[in-house]
């Protein structure tokens, strides 16, 4: 039996003791799980072969089941994203905004955890690691409810955070996983207002749906992206192929993909069939014009579809790509504005003008000017690794990783001020 | 007939204009906004006196009554603010944690406008020019829902604010006002996720719990406060006693006045009574150990009752007090801990470690050493005004202001990057 009201009360009593906790006791227990996922790689990869068997037989698709494979490589590399947030430095505590009113109070902002998270994620057992290293190092107690379809990578992953945190003597209910796919207990959990602090929802549009629904919890949702880029007039489009081929192909399956390229009416002739050239194993959804592009007749129906309705408003996670002709940058803004899901939307350009307005006007997480969609990334941008890519406006916006899991108080000291 | 989804669309329309407009066409509409309170005083006090005496008719308390009154002077003081946040620097476009990365992409954080705000709020008409002045200078179109008790005033000024819109040619969906008491609006209004971006409720409990149950936009609640001050053994008792009659006294209807005072036994026998003696017209709750420091049959009962079960979990918003005696610090913290609303608690002491010791473990949006907690509020913390004050975590904790209204987009500049 899970006893969701238990795991929060000790989550509680958990962040209490983090919060206040040193730097080098938390990047002790980074250290040590980091070694011992590196000595563990053959029980979690026996683990998520099973995971995999499992969802071959569920028939999943096979955009998902890369989603959810582990590999040694893979394994190393997550306990080098640990060793990563070891690293980087102890957002708690830091002090910020000080100042001196005139009336002489000393104020400033000091940094401290947001408390307890709920995080639940569908897929990508890696998600288990990366958020429980970052959760720890910013000292948030975090309560994790992985997919079924991972159960068993999660498990096994899961014992071996519990197993740094007690020869490291943390609390363990520092992180805590819930271990059923039992939906209920979900929905029961996202209604526990005052004993969670964020809930993190990483996973399709029906989940971050159901959660925004039913969470009396402050919910950051996110990681579905429409992705754009915009080709201009005067973009360098041997530059621009190998962008569209980068962030199109080098992971199909996760929310920084590209989805959509819009192309300047005046290159399109030239451009469209030396982007259908450049993309092989591609499949492509056409606007009118764009089709018009194409000699009749000269790429097989497989690869070439017309555009339907919903083709500009579907997130692919796939080998497929939506391609517009635009008369210029406005339509293109206007496209992005109606189509994107505020996630990574760029502009490939070497009209400094055009890059100007372009980032001035579309306003996603991730404005992009000359660069793959591909960066919009915890590590990749820095951040060491990251918990979610928000996509909405309040708190944090893109990816959240150390300093996204706190929050702040303000600090006010006097002379024994009164107020007049 | 009021029609939720045209306010929405004329709001975000509104909403896309502000975001990019110049800080001067912001800043002119504001002086506008100010010059018209202060040649329009009359006809808002008349509409306010409306409010007063129908408030009187339906029985509201002394503490709501005072809630919603405007004077002369207190109406100066409005226009007074919006001049102070024409003052203020516009927070739209600012750039901050700039960085290039080591392949050389060029990054950097923008603020942004959070888009369109919900504040749907309880007496206080002051809130509708406040609210107002700070969202059109950080570039974010409002929707305001009054409470019933403040309907004249709020029209009354409403029509200023749209005179002020309309003089300067700005969209006249840039402010916009639910007329009406109507509660189910307010139900439609909370479920429309895509339509605003930001819910602050400003009143009671019922009220913010009513829009965490039932809303699917991301919510600011905030602006309840159980405020506490522990007066440690070394405090200095004169400044002390100046202190918590401030705190007390100086407008007790307010989320920042005072609720419970926590006395170091080691002192309890001198100052208590002291206390009591010092703020006339004020009802103490004392708990028993506070209640023995006081000779038998000196006071009357009108003035002393023993703290009930509930007394020290009260927001008294009057001239009540709770009283209790406490060991020492920890346990000061541990009352803190378990009956603070997380808004403003202080310590007052003239010990330095335990003022560090009290600031590092206590975790409200306002830790304070040696002063008054009525000083948690935009204005008396530099910010210009306020939207309001934050007790959750997330997005922003404290006063709201100029800066809490906006968000960020990161901008992502490469020179044809791919990811590896």
């Amino acid at each position: 039996m899970i006893d969701l009201l238990a795991m929060t009360r000790s989550a509680r009593q958990a962040a209490q003791s983090l919060a206040i906790m040193t730097r080098a006791r938390k990047d002790e227990a980074l250290m040590t799980l980091a070694n011992l996922l590196d000595s563990h790689t053959d029980a979690v990869l026996n683990a998520n072969a099973g995971d995999i068997d499992l969802a071959g037989e569920m028939g999943l698709s096979p955009a998902l089941i890369d989603r959810l494979r582990l590999t040694q490589t893979g394994l190393r590399a997550l306990a080098e994203d640990v060793r990563k947030v070891v690293q980087l430095p102890d957002p708690v505590g830091c002090v910020f905004d000080r100042k001196v009113l005139p009336n002489g109070l000393q104020v400033h902002k000091q940094r401290v955890p947001l408390g307890v998270l709920a995080v639940i994620y569908e897929s990508r057992p890696n998600v288990t690691v990366d958020v429980a290293s970052l959760a720890l190092k910013s000292g948030n107690a975090v309560i994790l409810r992985g997919g079924k379809e991972t159960l068993h990578s999660n498990r096994a992953l899961f014992e071996i955070i519990q197993q740094a945190l007690t020869s490291c003597e943390m609390p363990s209910g520092a992180v805590q996983w819930i271990d059923s796919s039992d939906r209920e207990l979900v929905l029961s959990l996202i209604q526990m207002s005052d004993a969670v602090d964020m809930l993190i929802p990483r996973g399709g549009a029906g989940l971050h749906n159901f959660c925004r629904e039913h969470s009396r919890i402050p919910v950051m949702t996110g990681g579905i992206g429409i992705c754009h880029l915009f080709v201009d007039q005067s973009a360098d489009q041997e530059a621009a192929l190998r962008i569209i081929h980068n962030g199109k192909t080098q992971r199909p399956s996760v929310c920084n993909a590209l989805d959509t390229v819009l192309v300047h009416r005046s290159i399109a002739a030239d451009f469209i069939p030396a982007l259908i050239d450049n993309l092989q194993g591609v499949a492509f959804r056409l606007d009118s014009t764009a089709l018009e592009c194409l000699q009749v007749g000269s790429i097989p129906s497989s690869i070439i579809t017309p555009a339907g309705p919903q083709d500009f408003d579907t997130e692919w996670l796939s080998l497929v790509l939506g391609v517009k002709v635009v008369a210029g940058l406005e339509e293109a803004m206007d496209h992005i504005r109606a189509h994107s899901t505020g996630h990574s939307d760029g502009i490939l350009t070497r009209d400094q003008a055009n890059a100007d307005h372009f980032v001035a006007q579309v306003d996603s997480a991730a404005v992009y000017v000359n660069a793959s969609t591909r960066f919009t990334d915890g590590g990749q941008l820095g951040l060491g690794a990251e918990v979610a890519i928000s996509t909405q406006r309040l708190h944090a916006r893109g990816p959240m990783a150390l300093e996204e899991l706190t929050t702040y108080k303000w600090v006010i000291v006097g002379n024994d001020h009164i107020r007049e």
